[in-house]
């Protein structure tokens, strides 16, 4: 089956587990919501591509370990758009969970989200339950305290910001999550796979820092130019627009040159190039062709 | 060791992994002034006695369940305290979370013991793999969608509210968890242990009306007189406080007429009637003497 569909699937079957008779409509609404339609399914791909090239020997485990990384970062959203962090009205092109539902079930749903990504991985853990205690650990590193994603969106509240430590927590973690988890679901060692997903990440930011300084609204599905509104480092306002694609053009390559041994290495590598191309809305893809 | 000094022990250790060099330190702060003090820590207290109870043949196992239950309860406290849902100044004797950090960093620290309680069961998973699934998943009931401590707070949004999901999700949950945890933490089946957690769960919720109906702010080191402030139901305002007096009587019988047969029975039942007795504030406790 196809990735796309696997991942869809997958993140169904965990959020129908939190909407289960009894769940508070309210919240179990607004889980569905925060998770569906999602964007480009960057981190779960990238988790299910990596458990492929080592040999996806538990497609049951890695997808649990694929959905569980983005319900995650669907978590991340929901809580980093409320009032008190970026108070952004629009996410993926529809209003943010607490625009449409309030800000008590907002945060609500982020707590739900972060928790339901740690019931799905245990869902699937029949099969090779010595995996789990790999996954959690890698999947909590990802998401929490010093160095995951609530860390990285903490250094925010800093008179003293360290930025590498906060764009590697805040977007750099959950790709490197992506990398190591696909591997450990996969059975295979997991750490050679980390720089991966931290190129992947650094590239990522960039691109993301470049849509918010060259796109319009419309086009990205959020409000565009919110860095400067909010006073926070931007790659392409400090490099221009053009050393800013530079820079991911040499983040891609770096990412390709760090896969690790493998047996689905060539293919693996052709995915990474296609998905990186991904990272940027259309009318910048024009500009790298 | 006696069990609330493995009960800290834990939670330091715990807490520890959290603050990190490289974590942000005001989110390191917070997470560790969320923790500790600590209340009564009912909850861990009465996991580590379902755990000794059922042989407790993986100490560290059983201390890590327990800390976990408490660092979920911990998160909810700091989330619930927020100004979008009670907007609680004060909290164990002292102000409560976004009043000392700020509102961002009250959210963000919510999601790292969430995070952290998930971790902290990982990490002791290394000498009995095959209980971690468990043990996450019963957490994951405990905390999230559709019947954890997420979904009891959420039924706080709806305009037609079930009285009982509601009460049995926002606080019987993690009693539930820490009961059926402590005998899936010591290899024990653990659903026969569920509904000593539930009727203890529901006594503890009639006392903590009777508190908020019938104690000063200096004793319960909360505000006083909270439910009918934000027209939340409450046992004592409905049955009287010598009706709620004599339900809290009944539930605590029935817990310890649920206690399932186990080589530790005597000690358990003699630990959980004096638990129970803290479940009142000293005030109240002279009048059921």
């Amino acid at each position: 089956m196809e990735s796309g569909r696997r991942i869809e699937m997958a993140l169904d079957r965990a959020v129908a587990h939190a909407e289960a008779p009894g769940a508070p409509p309210l919240l179990a609404e607004a889980l569905r919501y925060a998770v569906f339609p999602g964007g480009h399914r960057i981190r779960p791909r990238l988790c299910l591509s990596v458990a492929r090239a080592c040999g996806d020997d538990d497609p049951a485990g890695s997808e649990a370990a694929a959905a569980a990384i983005e319900l995650l970062h669907c978590a991340s959203l929901v809580h980093d758009d409320l009032p008190c962090f970026d108070d952004a009205p629009m996410r993926r092109q529809k209003p943010s969970v607490h625009v449409a539902f309030g800000e008590p079930i907002a945060v609500l749903t982020g707590d739900a989200l972060i928790v339901l990504a740690f019931e799905t991985l245990a869902r699937s853990a029949g099969s090779h339950p010595a995996r789990l205690g790999r996954l959690v650990g890698l999947l909590g590193r990802a998401a929490g305290s010093p160095s995951g994603i609530a860390a990285g969106q903490a250094w925010e509240s800093e008179a003293h910001i360290s930025l590498s430590d906060y764009q590697q927590a805040k977007t750099g973690a959950l790709f490197a999550a992506a990398t190591v988890a696909g591997a450990a679901a996969a059975g295979a060692d997991s750490e050679p796979w980390r720089r991966l997903g931290e190129c992947l990440g650094e590239a990522y930011q960039v691109a993301d820092d470049l849509r918010d300084v060259a796109c319009r609204q419309e086009e990205i599905g959020k409000p565009a130019g919110r860095d400067a509104t909010l006073g926070r480092p931007n790659a392409a306002a400090l490099l221009g627009t053009g050393g800013a694609l530079d820079r991911l053009s040499r983040l891609t390559r770096e990412a390709v040159a760090a896969i690790p041994a493998c047996p689905g290495m060539a293919a693996l590598t052709a995915e990474i190039e296609a998905q990186a191309r991904l990272f940027l809305p259309a009318s910048l893809r024009a500009v790298t062709a």
